[in-house]
């Protein structure tokens, strides 16, 4: 039995979603028919968004609604937390739900105060807009974006098991999370514990192997609600969610800042899981690398100094392998340089894969990223 | 008594230098009239440029003169060492001196084989030109430049100690070392172990906070040559090196690939020098603050985020100060966003200083580094 796409995004049976967005300042809603069991991951920052210290609080009661605004992620600001909470007790009088089950989180600009009126605003309005079709998940996952240029949405069945995350994040992606916001539902029927620790395993090779541009943020975070319709083992969860965060991920690295080429490095043949993903994370977050790779330019001297600055290896058993549509040549096969004429051409693709194999072991990960190019700068240069 | 600056470079008493560029293959050499005290810090890729092995092994030796190429990083090569001493070789029999006694290293792209043809051609060249004149050791700065726009030579005098120094670096920048080449002359008299305590010292405090895009090179080198003729105290050398190595490092900075301002980070009031270190570290290799000083952008969420991303502080004690020639005024105030007119009018100069007071304790650290522009992403698209 294979994992399948279905067409239902964060509705699966039980959930309501709705979104607006009005110029730079957006609200998204979640909501279930009954409180579900919660599990959180959130930015490993020191300073984190005042919305973060409400949620862990709150995952732990049961989860039945979640509000998310967009435009402002109110970080590093007097009496953060009481407007998070605050946004919690407005959805809370609009949907006759205790606020302690409500979850809530932001994202947008550091330092600004909460314009709570505007958000009451957007939250009556979106509160009449709740909806169990896609279109309603889908106008939440458009509500939260900020740089992202695409809508970030996923739904997958797997032997009865449903799936649905929406997503965003574009730009200060970092190894840990990093300005992104992720909300999965699903009707898995399994204990609070054990949806934390697939969640967290689930996030370590999805999320945590996601790079644009090294940049962690204040606010990231990933929550789970499960309304446990469904009967399963927690392998078949593990493998679906797994499944789901990883396609995630790659939606995100697709929509990077100013990317011109989306990047899946693969790391072979490591000592130990620990190096392989550290190598491969070495690779996906070198400006080098990103500009080879935006330039068209074969530079596999920036993949070995990048690896090596990192974990030690043995070049002389190295091969590193590019990949595309147009084919898939070595440009390094046991330490000698190869011809370059075939990576060039291979690199003119969209979509590029990096296949280094240490040849040293048995273990590897996988890493997503892109190009580095001159519009992330415009990009960044600008928003505020 | 004052340092003060003299025009020797690295021709100080005693030392001559001369270098020769044709295309993009360039050979320097620096001679001594005796063998040296010799003092190294190389880089802590684990895949190494051919050359390091070779010095680090002659080093204990005592050095007499140093040869470079750019143009070709003698690094992930078949044989690079032996090209490495025959490069040392082939000086010994141009100068008539012993090969064990002569330093080498390579900057430029990784995995090609050099060209020792070539290189010999040069080196026959360079050995007629050897000049103890100031113009000599801008000859020799010059020819082991790559993407430098600015040839980069200092020379300082302090109590009689003399100390000369030459140095390339432009991109490929991270907080060890990091594709820069550097090689000082002194005159003081102290011994090997004495000199490579204070070499390791200076280097901690200037080339490892000096970030231009994060990237770390495998071919790093900082190599000092001290002929001994002026007696001196350990103390009055570091005291003279630590400002030396200093000013390189901002001379780096300033000629950061695709830079169009320097960045000078100072974090003070931390806990301990590590966490300043650190702090001030993750700030000026932040690529979100990099392109909001390019695009004068007072955004100090991202100072913030980046601080909070490495160490623990406390937001609500903290400051942040931006300074340049148009003045200086708080962006955030104990944890208070400041009005930021006047902020914006700062960022418009060239030199900017970013003040970050935690003001938790006693340590602070200085780093150097530049904006992030899309010149940068253009030459390192197109290198090779």
């Amino acid at each position: 039995m294979n994992i399948r796409s279905i067409d239902s995004g964060i509705c699966i049976d039980g959930f309501r979603a709705a979104g607006i967005k009005e110029g730079k300042y957006g609200v998204a809603l979640i909501v279930s028919d009954k409180i579900c069991e919660a599990a959180g991951v959130f930015t490993t920052n020191s300073i984190k968004g005042a919305h973060i210290p409400v949620d862990r609080k709150r995952l732990r009661n049961g989860l039945q609604a979640i509000v998310i605004n967009s435009g402002n992620a109110n970080a590093c600001v007097k009496g953060g937390i009481r407007d998070a909470e605050e946004m919690c007790e407005m959805v809370g009088r609009e949907l006759d739900i205790d606020p302690m089950h409500i979850g809530v989180a932001s994202t947008g600009i550091i330092g600004r105060k909460l314009d709570l009126k505007k958000i009451e605003d957007l939250i009556r309005k979106v509160s009449l807009r709740l909806s169990d079709s896609p279109g309603g998940s889908e106008s939440a996952a458009r509500a939260i974006m900020t740089t992202d240029t695409k809508l970030k949405q996923v739904s997958f069945e797997y032997k009865g098991i449903k799936i649905g995350g929406i997503c965003k994040g574009a730009g200060m992606i970092a190894p840990n999370l990093a300005t992104m916001l992720c909300f999965l539902t699903t009707n898995a029927d399994l204990d609070r514990e054990i949806l934390q620790g697939i969640l967290e395993r689930a996030v370590r090779d999805s999320f945590n192997l996601l790079v644009i541009d090294g940049d962690m943020s204040t606010n990231d975070t990933v929550i789970l609600m499960s309304n446990r319709r469904k009967p399963c083992n927690s392998g078949d969860f593990q493998y679906l969610l797994s499944h789901t965060t990883r396609e995630m991920a790659k939606l995100i690295a697709m929509d990077g800042e100013g990317a011109t080429k989306f990047l899946e490095v693969e790391l072979r043949g490591a000592k130990s899981k620990e190096d392989a993903r550290t190598g491969a994370r070495a690779i996906i977050s070198s400006p080098l690398v990103k500009t080879a790779v935006f330039g068209e330019n074969p530079n596999w001297g920036r993949i070995i100094a990048a690896i090596g600055s990192e974990i030690n290896f043995d070049f002389e058993k190295t091969d590193i392998l590019l990949e595309s549509k147009k084919g898939k040549t070595y440009v390094v096969k046991r330490g000698r340089a190869m011809d370059l004429d075939k990576a060039t051409d291979i690199l003119k693709e969209k979509k590029i894969k990096i296949v280094v194999d240490l040849n040293s072991g048995e273990e590897k990960a996988v890493a997503w990223g892109c190009d580095l190019s001159p519009e992330y700068i415009k990009i960044n240069a600008g928003y505020n």
